[in-house]
């Protein structure tokens, strides 16, 4: 199983909602709109503007629009404006690496699988996403609390 | 940043350690010459040889082989056979899944994104993961304590 954060999910699931809409949007109708707390919108906005994948608009009518198509949004990139680089890590999340030039999964074996998912991730764009999810809302998974659970190799 | 479990990272050391030996390995040997910790390589084999991809050889010169060559083993395969079924999640480890029916990550617009990264990776193979890694040994990343951490978008 590869754990994705949720802040890359949620960053889908705001884009996705900017797409749907004409108008421009602030980050309080965007949290209302596809129930992503509104901190965590605001600051996954503000690191989306500077990636340049949203625009933001000042004043009195302001709020944010997506800069380019979803079509030109690949998975890809949205990961990397998140979370950083897209490459496997087996790692604890939150802590800093005490070892990271010992680290084979940053230096070594899984080489050819982190180009390999990049490369697969450049070629899905948010477009291709939403159209593939007909059915229902695009939603964030944050209600989904856990499991990465696999009883059959437990003890 | 897309998080791979130990254990997998810890199997795929295994199994290459396993295609690099001619004779029969104990879990103890296995321990010895990877790092990973006994009770570790011992539940791996365990899961491994359910799945078919080690073999066990009973008796006083018993011990564990690759019940396939490292070619014909798909990275995909090890990490649905320690894992489960190759999926993204945002979900938090350890825990049951309150909410999977509700769960956008397991049922809906990530479908094309973990069709597209199970696919590749059944496209790459253990073999060609040992050979691309052709400077220093191929060990566990299990040193890496840590990381994850975005500092430009904390805070």
């Amino acid at each position: 199983m590869l754990r994705l954060s949720k802040l890359a999910d949620y960053a889908t699931v705001l884009l996705v909602q900017l797409g749907q809409q004409d108008t421009l949007m602030t980050a309080t109708a965007l949290a209302g709109a596809t129930g992503v707390p509104e901190p965590t919108v605001a600051k996954l906005l503000k690191g989306l503007a500077a990636d340049g994948l949203v625009a933001s608009h000042r004043g009195a009518r302001g709020g944010y629009r997506l800069a380019r198509a979803l079509s030109e949004i690949s998975i890809a990139a949205v990961i990397t404006s998140v979370d950083g680089p897209i490459a496997l890590t087996a790692c604890v999340e939150g802590r800093v690496c005490e070892a990271k030039s010992l680290c084979a999964l940053s230096s070594g074996q899984w080489d050819m699988v982190n180009k390999a998912i990049r490369s697969t991730l450049e070629s899905i764009n948010l477009d291709d996403m939403s159209r593939a999810h007909l059915t229902g809302g695009f939603a964030p998974a944050s209600r989904c609390v856990a499991h990465d659970h696999h009883p059959a190799r437990e003890g």
